[in-house]
Parts: C-alpha cells; structure tokens; sequence
C-alpha cells in the first residue's frame, strides 16, 4: 500500500461491487466496504480491506465513498442511513438509474455537505479493472478532477458534464440501443428457426455483417443532425416495396413484427410526403418529439 | 471479350439491374440487356451492352438469365412476357422478395423447362462487382455449380441450399435484424436529442462500443441454440430492475418505449418463472413458437 493512494469506501457489494472494491484493494487503496448482508464482505476482507459494521461508519473512514446497490430504493435507502457521515466527502453513485434520480442524489448530497459524481457502468463485472469497460461520468467537475485517476483504475472513463444527469441519459440510451437491437435478433432467431435454419450458425453471419454498421450509424448521426438524408439502405421506394413480404412472411410463421409494421408504415408516409428517394435514417423525421 | 466467359441476359436496369450488368460487360461477357422503360438501357449501350426490344427477345440471347426488378409484381409480370423463351435456361432471380415467392418462381421455371436460383442482395448498387455486396442463393445445385463463377464476379457468394426459400429466409432475417437495430437506434437519437445531446456524437459512440456485439451475438445463438442461458449482460434480476426508470425517462420525453415496454414484461416473467439468475438471451424461451 503506498501513501498517496486515495482511502476508498464502497458501499454495497454485490457482483459489482465487489468487483470494485476488488481492484481498489488490489491497486493498493486502503479500502473500507459494507454490505447489508454482512457475510459477503468476508472475501474482500480476506484481500485486505476493513469492514465497517453500519453503512455510516464506513462512509466516515474515507474521503471517497463509492456507492453500488441494484437500484434506486436501495441507494435511498443507504443514504438515509450514512446522512450524518457524508459532509466534506465525494459521493459517488455507481448504482445504474434514471437522470431524475441522480439529479435528485446530487441535491440531497449539496445539502448535506458532499460532492456528487454519478457513475454508470457499462460491461460485466469480471472485467471491472480492464478497459473493457466503461464508465460514464456526470456531475461535480471538481470532484471529477480530485478523483479521476482513482476512478481511471476500474475501467475506460468518460466524463459527461455538470448536469448529474448526464451519465444516466448516455447509460439509459446506450442500454437501449442494445436491447432494441438484441430483442429484435432474439424475435428473428424465432423465425430462422421456423424455417429450419441452424440458429447458431444464423447468428454467426450476423456477427460477421456488423463491420458494416459503424459507418452506417456513422452516417445517420450525421444525416439526423443536418436533417439531409441520402438514400441509405437504398431509397425508401425500393425499402418499401419489400415490406409486404416481410411481414407476411413473419407472420405466416407466427414470428412478431410490431417494429416490421412500424417501418412500414413510417416508410409509407415518408414516400407519401414526396420524400421516397431518401434512406432508412429520414424516418427520424416521423418519431414523436 | 473472351470465348470462355458466358453470355448473360439482365431484365431490368434499375439502380440494381445497371450495376449487375456493368459488371458483366466489364468483365467480358456478353451482355444482353433489356428495361421495361428502354432509355434506361443506353448507358449500358455505350459500355457495351446489346439491348434486346422485348423481354422475350433478350432472354432468348442468353443462357443464363438474371432478372432484378422492383419486387414480385414485377417479376411476375415479365416472367409472363418470357414464358415461351426459357426453356433450357439458367433463370437467376436477384429480386427481393419473401420465400414463398422464391419457391413459386421455382414451380413456375421447373414447368417451363428452365432451372431456377433464387438470388438475394445485401448490399448498396455501387458496390456491386467487390467484396462488400453479398449475394445469397438457393435452388438448383447444378445452375449454381454452372454458373458460380460468373456469378462471384458480382460479390461474395453463398449458396443457402436446394430449397428455392433458403436464400429470401436468409434475406428477411438479416434485413429484420437491421430494421430492428437502426429503428430502435432512431427512437434513441430522439431520446438523446431530447436531453441536449449530439445526437452524431451519440452515434459515434455507439458505433465505437459495436466492437463488443460480434462476441455476444455469438453466445446468443449458442445459448439459444442449447438452451443453457448464463447471465449474459448480467443476471436478469439485475437487469429487471433498471427497467422501471427506462421506462418512465423516456416516457417523460415523450419517446415511444414499445419495445422496453415488452423487454420488461418478458424479463418479469422469467423471473416470476424461477430463471432470474439467467441472462438476457433467456427472453427467447418466452417468444412465440
Ligand atoms: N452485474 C452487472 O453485469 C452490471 C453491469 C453494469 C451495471 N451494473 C449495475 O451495478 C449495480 C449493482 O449490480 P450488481 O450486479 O452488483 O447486483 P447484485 O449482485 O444483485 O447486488 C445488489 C447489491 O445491492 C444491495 N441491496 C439491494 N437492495 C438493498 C437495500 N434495500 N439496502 C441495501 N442494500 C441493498 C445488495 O445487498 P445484499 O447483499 O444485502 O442483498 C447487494 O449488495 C446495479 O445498479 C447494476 O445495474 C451491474
Ligand atoms: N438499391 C439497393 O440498394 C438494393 C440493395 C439490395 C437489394 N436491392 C433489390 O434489387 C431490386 C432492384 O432494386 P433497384 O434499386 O434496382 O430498384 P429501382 O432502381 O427502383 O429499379 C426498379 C426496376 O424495376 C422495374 N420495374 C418495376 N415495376 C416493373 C414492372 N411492373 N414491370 C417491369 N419492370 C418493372 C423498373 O423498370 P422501369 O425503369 O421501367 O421503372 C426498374 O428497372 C429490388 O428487389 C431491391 O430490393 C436493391
């Protein structure tokens, strides 16, 4: 342990949390930990950090006191109970949760005394430590600055603004894009089945034809935010033409097609206001606001 | 030209059409071309190109014959026009369309005395002739085994099986899963615009984290395909419980959450059904059969 390693506490150590406070421990910072369930500060304490018996005595041990809990009661919960521990210290929230509620986290910590960061994460915990995964930032500037190489040790960090909020929009977006995607392979993979295709080696190909899609979203990014739309994918005229048989066909197999009929009909009214020989990317310009 | 190449016929010169039989007359074949509007035939003229004044006469000038128009209509109507001219040839059929089509087209050429591939394109007419357009086929072996070669000048290839439907099943799936992706993509691009962020820059990071997907799109068809699911994005007891706040952030946008909405209720479910502790692949068990 060296002498200029920050003193960390982590509150909660669940799968994640026990990952992090893991590498504090192991990259040399005196850690303090606490979990409601005590028993599973044990393998932490055996690598070397001090349990505290209350959530409150743990915050008070170090100056940076690091918070991951499955959600948001839990995390108001926990709070309620360090209230007294926290003025002069960094807060920060690793607990995965909507911009509102690390806004609201960041007003309770400032009347309290304390520094705010939220922190979300994206990756899995066994990578925690490696730059396999990321760690989105958002809130007090300052405390950022004090503690980011800390904060540097856990994984791959970006830093998103003052508004606490900010870290929760890019996590709740990021996890979005993800499940859309995700959901929407899981309902296709029903209908390879259906027609008697090996799943695995469908999902195979699919991975292999993902190289193309950085500069497609690449490229819609940009399309939305100059509102020009190129013919992407080919023309909505051509799209169009194919979307009968798609959801004909899914149906027909008994496969869902919500976001199938949803395209159709965003396609048709995209061609009916005279915009056919544009791309996939200008439907934007029908998704409510 | 060389004697060895084979003479080709290609009905239909939209923005497809004309990038398949450039590159035929680029590389030395034959090329046979007729348009149901002609004046689209002439720049293939001036490459090189015969034009036929009948869709009749032009596939009667070749044995093998790629057709690539709008969508099955299309097809129907100018298969109509060749009946009497098939006979003993190789039809190769690269309009988009559902299996059901494909394996009707086959019953149509097999009476007609013709052999029949059925054809899919997944990729943009400029790129035709390079590695980046990819060409699916299915039906008759022997005019696939014929006629590969010339045929691989157009892309990369791959031959889905005996099955006429092979290739549209191959088609439909992947375009599926790209819909699914970019319009889940799109809704997110108004979250994100909606709370201030640069919805290009927001792209661009999305486009960067892509490099994780190859690997979990592989573990999903694995897990999906044995049915043993591990946690995969973490245990769905951890994942369930963010989907509240998901839900409310983008509704309080006014940005639609179908598919969360749904993602929620399946994860819900599996975890009322004893199978919290597994992933987010699981969800599949839960989809309509
Ligand atoms: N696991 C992942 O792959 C992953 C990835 C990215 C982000 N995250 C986020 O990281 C956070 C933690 O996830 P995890 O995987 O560590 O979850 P976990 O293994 O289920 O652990 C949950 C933790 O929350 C505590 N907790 C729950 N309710 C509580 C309450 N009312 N009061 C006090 N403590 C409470 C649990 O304490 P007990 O031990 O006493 O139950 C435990 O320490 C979540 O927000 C999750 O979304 C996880
Ligand atoms: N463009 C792409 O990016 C792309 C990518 C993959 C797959 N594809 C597929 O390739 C096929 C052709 O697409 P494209 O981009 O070439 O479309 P396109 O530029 O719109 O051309 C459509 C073609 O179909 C012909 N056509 C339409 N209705 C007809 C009818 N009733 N009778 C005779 N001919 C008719 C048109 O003839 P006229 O000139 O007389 O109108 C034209 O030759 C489609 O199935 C499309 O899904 C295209």
């Amino acid at each position: 342990m060296t002498t200029t390693t920050t003193p960390v506490t982590v509150l909660g150590l669940g799968a994640m949390g026990s990952a992090i406070a893991k590498t504090f421990v192991d990259r040399g910072h005196r850690t303090t930990v606490w979990n409601r369930t005590a028993s599973r500060s044990a393998p932490l304490v055996d690598a070397g950090a001090a349990a505290a018996a209350t959530a409150a005595e743990a915050a008070a041990a170090s100056p940076l006191v690091v918070v991951c809990l499955l959600d948001g009661t839990a995390v108001d919960e926990v709070l309620a109970a360090v209230e007294g521990a926290v003025a002069g210290k960094v807060l920060v929230n690793l607990t995965s949760g909507s911009p509102a509620r690390a806004r609201a986290n960041e007003r309770w910590a400032r009347d309290r005394g304390a520094d705010y960061l939220d922190g979300k994460i994206m990756g899995d915990p066994p990578y925690v430590g490696t730059p396999n995964v990321m760690f989105a930032f958002s809130g007090s500037r300052s405390a950022f600055e004090a503690h980011g190489s800390t904060l540097r040790q856990l994984g791959t960090v970006a830093y998103h603004g003052e508004d606490p909020g900010s870290a929760a929009v890019e996590f709740m977006a990021q996890v979005a894009v993800g499940y859309e995607f995700l959901i929407g392979f899981l309902h296709t993979l029903r209908l390879v089945q259906a027609e008697g295709v090996d799943v695995a080696e469908f999902a195979e190909r699919v991975a292999g034809s993902l190289a193309g899609y950085p500069p497609l979203l690449t490229s819609f990014g940009k399309a939305v935010k100059s509102g020009e739309y190129g013919p992407d994918l080919g023309s909505l005229d051509v799209q169009a033409a194919l979307m009968d048989d798609m959801i004909s066909h899914r149906e027909s197999l008994g496969v869902e097609s919500v976001r199938m009929r949803e395209v159709k009909e965003l396609m048709d009214r995209r061609i009916a206001d005279g915009h056919g020989d544009q791309g996939f990317s200008s439907l934007f310009e029908l998704l409510a606001r």
